[in-house]
């Protein structure tokens, strides 16, 4: 496996869905994540791996029989926050297709089938609930709920896919023996080209929905306003507090305002939080003391707040045994955890599941300047070659 | 002028462009706004008056000669802000045709011209500069600034328009001898049906650029962070206290972030503040102050911050001797200031110019919840007939 093999097959997909930002605008089920598809589909018949689609969205290329017998899957997602980077997500598909090539090349032939798995929705960029193929494989969330989501346009998951989903595989413990996702590292965490996942942080989203009341922002006197802008702008520096505090990462990145104009009070702001932490009690700890701010602060400023719970994920322990059988196949690699969900991580409930991790210098992802380098990437490769060796 | 015929011509627009919210979305040269106009031209054509355009996007119904010597203009705006209410604006073009009604019924025979303007884009809802039309046929703003303004959508206002706009009428200020404007009041300043303006807050508005980091809101440790939401946020609460220790008015209500996704921290939020005060020296202090803050904290949180003056009105002190008579007419009408911007503010600088005030019981403006009694409009009908008597 040379750079330059992986930095030729990197470049096939690095202009699908590239924004002027130099982002990607990679959203599931739209135009450039259906070119990426496509892009998998015909890399899986050049390589005669059959294609498989499960009925909620995630594609699978198989080197052997379709879920057959103690199956092996790897894989990541193609999907991408707005204007997030291209390693996250893609680059654990890209790999995967490249060990194949590699073990090949070794005349390897493996004895449990092999898949490759592009998941749909893992960013909830689209729809809102990350992670939404996996859960729905898993059966982590009800078919017709999921089907029901909605994106910014009001198109819903449904209508995107073209049916309901099909939810859960009931065969899925019996015939999956083991998942292993490729995926960059996303936060300065790895001094080493190629590192192993111990554990993703709980974490979710709540969505704040604060309301006031709309008014004219010249004329109304400042006593008399209940403007809920001011109770947002609060909660947001409460949660940065909080979280400093506490040890955990919270974050209120996203924000509706309504009306939205320069000189109208709003009647609402709408703000998501999204909290994690390396322990649950920590991470109820912080989100109670930011609702609780919020809260206080309302009372202070004539507003309302109401605080919805979207998604909330428990630890994820990968299987422990497996992550220190991967490193100690890659010569000791070490064991890191990380504040990021991932596909991985809805698995590991089911199946036993690892990660590995490739180097990221920076640590910057969801954004344009992510970026991990040739070497590293080819690294990740002949890694993932060597545990799937290992593990098929 | 009875209740009733009032209340009739006011269900007649009510309809047009109101949203779910209650409020309206007429923002200007759109479909609603297109609508009002063809309202407006035809209850010109069944009152016999001829109806100009000045080629900035403002319409003109006339009794008698278009532009002749001495001519009085009345009316206001048609367009909304975002879900704003349905008086604003609207209230001064349905009660200038109900005045013109009144005064022929009466058998009144102006001895100059009365003009009824129906200006474009007061709001600067969709183009961002308030008062556009007025400004254009004043020449406050160059044309071919004005035809590059673009919406939301990119749409310019010459495109909207379908032509540079003409600019300023040159013969303007040898022609119009007076403008009154009836407005809704806006600000619970009123106890009884009809007042007089005696002067416009200074006012602006200033778009504020920060600038940070974007990053992955799981996985980056709060310490790594660049996070522009926090500045805007602080930016918000100081622009509040800063307003309510100097006696002024300042608000953040408008905002946009880039990429305004849940679990990535932003690169950029651009957030926009309006600012008002009775004296310019008061505004000017509050602006300075606010925007110190803003930078002192871009300083600790990592981020940049650009402000840019998108809009500056200084203070305008309406016809002194014009109010008063018209106080006088009116049976000693109230007279009182007003935060608000109007296109009325625009022409005091080269004509004679007065503005009726209608009650607003609530105060309430740019909301749905914006309302005026019927009784309170009838009574402002009469008062602006008799100064339109008085004046023509």
């Amino acid at each position: 496996m040379s750079v330059a093999q992986f930095a030729a097959l990197w470049a096939e997909i690095a202009p699908i869905g590239r924004a002027e930002s130099g982002g990607y605008l990679r959203y599931a089920l739209t135009e450039p994540e259906l070119a990426l598809r496509d892009w998998f589909r015909a890399h899986a018949a050049a390589r005669d791996l059959e294609v498989t689609e499960d009925g909620n969205g995630n594609l699978f290329a198989w080197w052997g029989e379709p879920w057959g017998s103690g199956a092996v899957l790897t894989g990541s997602h193609f999907d991408s926050v707005p204007h997030g980077g291209g390693y996250d997500g893609p680059l654990g598909i890209v790999s995967a297709f490249l060990a194949v090539d590699r073990l090949r090349a070794d005349g390897y032939a493996p004895g449990r089938p092999l898949g490759i798995a592009a998941f749909v929705e893992e960013e909830g960029g689209r729809f809102g609930l990350p992670c939404l193929g996996s859960r729905l494989l898993t059966g982590a969330v009800d078919p017709e709920k999921a089907a029901a989501l909605t994106d910014r346009d009001g198109v819903s998951f449904g209508e995107a896919l073209g049916a309901t989903p099909s939810g859960a595989r009931p065969d899925l413990v019996g015939r999956v023996s083991a998942l292993v996702e490729l995926h960059i590292e996303q936060g300065r965490a790895l001094d080493v080209p190629v590192g192993v996942a111990s554990a993703i942080w709980p974490h979710g989203r709540w969505r704040f929905d604060f309301t006031g009341r709309g008014d004219h922002a010249g004329t109304t006197l400042m006593a008399d306003r209940r403007d809920p802008m001011l109770t947002f702008a609060y909660t947001v520096l409460a949660a940065n507090k909080e979280a400093r505090l506490s040890g955990a990462h919270a974050t209120m990145a996203r924000v509706q305002v309504e009306p939205n104009a320069t000189n109208a009070i709003p009647a609402r702001v709408r703000g998501w939080l999204d909290a994690r932490a390396a322990e649950e009690s920590t991470l109820d700890g912080v989100v109670d003391a930011i609702v609780k701010r919020a809260h206080d602060r309302a009372g202070r400023d004539g507003t309302e707040v109401g605080v919805t719970a979207e998604s909330v994920t428990a630890q994820v322990a990968f299987d422990t045994a497996l992550a220190e059988r991967i490193a100690g196949l890659l010569g000791g690699a070490p064991i890191l955890p990380t504040g990021a969900g991932h596909d991985a991580g809805v698995f590991s409930a089911h199946v036993p599941t690892a990660m590995l991790f490739v180097r990221n210098p920076t640590g910057v992802s969801h954004s344009p300047a992510e970026h991990a380098p040739d070497e590293d990437c080819a690294a990740g490769v002949e890694a993932l070659a060597k545990v799937l060796e290992a593990l098929t």
